[in-house]
């Protein structure tokens, strides 16, 4: 019998993703979609691309009814605004659902640190110190049977896969971990904007943000802080490039000691993620046109020397729409659930 | 003494251009922007693209005082939206001002024209009957001296010089004229919507509007009648193209008899166009980049036949922002004040 | 048990989008990867993007041997050019293999007129007159148990899907029909050349070819004076998009009378495609965005009238790489061997 | 009267924006170009943008005959590969020409270097002894009257501005220099490959070449040792960007002490650029598209901490074309002839 899925929150282009991917699913099946908006919305005439590809009684999204939802699902996704996720999970938990948060709501185990970052308090604390991060190549055990998942972000997948098996192997020293990053346009959302006008942004490339205060360098550092096992900061720069999907990282790292080789690096890489279908360690450089569209990420190190200097490049690369959120999270529903985790993803 | 020029409304697109292009011009100078914002803002801000070109002294704009404007320019260039415009007109008339407006409230001559196609009445009849349409290869002989230059649109300019030589020379029948037509997103405008916001827009191509009903339909439609001398009807059908500037039209038109040749095509355009700086008639197929950025229209004609039906097909490329706003209204100033046509614009 | 199937000639984009396909199919396995180059070479070096997708028996390609092909695998892709396919595909039948062509080689039922478009003779006219060319939605009763198909152009299935109801409902004159095309760059292959060197091409936006006399244009007309009953002219004109995928067809069209109705012209779509899973007859402009990395075409129709004239306007827009290529083969592979058209393509 | 300049290998990107600047310039004009094929090709043909703008006599190259150029000219621009250009030198050299130099052949003072970075001995090392690395902003004093400039490469212009400054002001240490790098296509230029391929390299953002030894690095190094008076050491990324043109780079430094603070940065950019026409230095953060087409050079600095360890995050954006290539150029030959170096360039 097929796990049967809800979306909560599908208008928006991580939504339409988890659409695209579960109505593909082998094992799976998408039985309600449910809106915050007050006229409720026929996903056909959000995204015309799902035209002919959700049937009606499926496409005119619903209210948000946790015991309705619980009828028809198992499972639900939230695809809603930080903020917003938080205060409907613990009526779908209570309802009996499985929730898996595609928001920011349950990554931050630390409710102070999750109001200093996103400026108000955590509204469902209980909750949150039950979440497990969904990152199942770093912390796949926990997954199977979760009521509540906390889908990772998008930068901090990249980074997280990239540069935790340095650090577990003690390949890097933690200070300073400088993450230039560079992200496709989907990550910033649906809503229309000034910066993002076409004209505006078309044959544009530029950083954005607080330098060095992006909302994901606390996630990044409590994934990589419990790998090492101890405080780890990181400089994060995100740039925006002027394409639709896709993440690419370049990491740079001080090795622990100058006879460290380019060879023990990727040795690293392989003893942690020879087994894992999603991570591509390769020899050659990433491309994030390589990885749209697909749940891998990429990964290519080179060691390299200025004067005595050696310095540990690593470049990571993910479709942000699917490893960096949708893809990530039916990955996490497999887990879950006990599937094989590339069901519906390959 | 370089001629004084002044915009109002320079925060649009258009309004960028212009500034570019008089900042570049040897006999004229930018002495005034004015803005009909409650906050009046620094053009330098709006545009960081101008930091470094534009003196403190002009960037930050002055309000709309008819009186002050023509202290300090000889003539003003409105780049207001449509109805905007002719209500500042009269009075920067009135003030003694050369005004040179490239929005469309005096492009169609006739005001119940005007009003049937914008969906209100036209405010200024009167100056309306004096206004010049400025497309300078077809109606050179109006503009030296002129008060008022109506700067024709984008699309009517770059169909008005594609069709206007076959028809004067007789060569195609008047019905029906296809005009398949595609743009870049600088001419939607500087406001962000759904339509263009980028990831929705980026890796996109889609007719849009009203099919046959666009607004510019009756502005081609008033100047191909006028060089024909008679009525002529147009099907005008304009798409979106993912790039930031320029027009490519194509049209489709059936030659006035069999024995038409393309040697007579060409022959038609280097007669009219053999002595015009800013049209270069091709044999090479055009593209929309070879005149992006620049004043020119290239127009290419190619005589087809299927069965036994020849039809004339003829591709016409503008800048949409310079020969289509912002480069012919310079060219119309040139005109105006009897400079060449071509300062400032190559 | 799953059918098993070969592509010969993989390295071109059409191969990659074959395999991507073939590798979700839920019915089917790719059991055999053949190249003709001298240096066999690995496809995931090729397509990087295929890491992790591929096994390393696949992906190594394997020489064209008709036997050995035979020996694994039930039906054969052959994603080569034009004539290479024909050298190849009967010996691949003589092996016993079901074939499937995506060359232009089997498309023109007539050898003279193959002759005339491609400037040389057919090289295997007896299996050209047991080809059926794939196009289900209007010939799909020949399809199941079909030794060899013809996998049809990109420009002709957007063109023929979009024009053959309105031909077999009597709803437009024959002549002319303008087709008004623009397509992405995977269209034209992977052969990196001037014309699309990216600096050349990014923010373009041209025709190209011999106007009106485009190879796909013979290929457009067979099918629609196979509906129609009568010869059929069209004059087709290309132009190309600087973005990856995508066709967007215009096409203009003259009514057969003054009292056709812009109802009438969508009921003839809904009778021929009220069941099609693939067609989907829309109110909205299509977009050629809508369509991408599917195997769907989007109708549009518009009646519109200058002066007292009436105009059919369409818009028909695909994929090119799927229902324009490997998406219809894989669509034509099910309907050969009586699967639902649509596995592995929703 | 005006300069009389010449190029030298014309047909390239770079090329085309000498002949696009030199054209609009006021106190120059182009006598003459050259080109090494053996077919000599009209430029117009090469570039159709440049129809209408180049006379019938200078649009058709000329063979390379130093002393025919010296008849016609006052400088010459070389715009060939690197080693062609050295080969040429000495001979317009000695005809009498100035020659300002657009290839790497005389940028790098030692040709021991040299040769390592190039993998060949350089055939010119007297005159590369004489030769004036054209950095205005860095050394402009040794300018005037210069008979051989080397003009930068496109990379190190930006980083040098970017750096300098800080070097000069002892604010931040030597090592590391991490200067992560992103450019537009044009850079690569004008020569197909698969890399640059439309469809390969659209919706495409990755690091290329030998990660930490690209020959721009040596470059970066000496201008940036000659300012620090001590040998300096950098790691440089480059990232490929999806567009056609700029250059951002995100530069990591360490400052010298806990004590620096973000005014002094800045203050030390005013102190260096305070009159500098081409160098803006600001408070928003840099987009290449607000310095495309453009002369300038943007520069952001930001101070931010991470734990107790404080980083310099500089970000310095160019047009790789014109500050990195053509515009600086003429830039140099202003500063040679004692004209305003702004003349044609703002």
């Amino acid at each position: 019998m097929p796990i049967r899925t809800a979306i909560i929150g599908p208008t928006g282009y991580t939504g339409y993703h988890l659409i695209d991917t579960l109505s593909r699913h082998p094992s799976a099946e998408l039985t309600y979609l449910a809106s915050h908006r007050d006229e409720l919305p026929d996903i056909r005439e959000v995204f015309p691309a799902l035209l002919g590809r959700v049937d009606d009684d499926l496409a005119i999204c619903r209210p948000i009814d946790p015991e309705a939802v619980a009828d028809e699902a198992d499972v639900v996704f939230l695809a809603l605004p930080h903020r917003a996720a938080m205060s409907y999970a613990p009526k779908l938990l209570d309802a009996g659902l499985r929730v898996i948060d595609l928001s920011a709501d349950y990554r931050l185990a630390d409710a102070a640190l999750y109001e200093r970052t996103y400026d108000h308090p955590h509204a469902d604390p209980d909750n949150l110190a039950e979440a497990v991060y969904g990152l199942p190549e770093l912390n796949r055990d926990q997954l199977p049977g979760a009521m509540l998942v906390a889908n990772p972000g998008c930068y901090p997948t990249a980074a997280a896969l990239a540069v935790a098996p340095l650090l577990s192997h003690s390949l890097v020293k933690h200070d300073p971990i400088i993450i230039n990053a560079a992200s496709g346009t989907t990550g910033a959302g649906k809503k229309a904007s000034d910066l993002l006008h076409f004209p505006n942004h078309n044959e544009s490339y530029l950083p954005y943000g607080v330098i060095g205060g992006h909302r994901h360098q606390p996630e990044i550092e409590q994934t990589l802080s419990t790998v090492a096992g101890k405080l780890i900061h990181t400089l994060f720069v995100p740039h925006l490039l002027p394409i639709d999907r896709g993440i690419l990282e370049t990491i740079y790292l001080e090795p622990t000691g100058p006879d460290v080789t380019e060879d023990e690096l990727y040795e690293a890489y392989e003893a942690t993620y020879a087994d894992e279908p999603f991570v591509r360690v390769r020899e050659g450089l990433p491309n994030v046109k390589d990885v749209a569209g697909t749940n891998f990420c990429d990964i290519t190190v080179r060691l390299t020397k200025q004067g005595d200097r050696p310095t540990v490049v690593v470049f990571s690369a993910i479709d942000n729409m699917i490893k960096g959120a949708a893809g990530q999270a039916v990955q996490n529903m497999n887990a879950v659930f006990d599937l094989d985790e590339t069901a519906g993803l390959l």
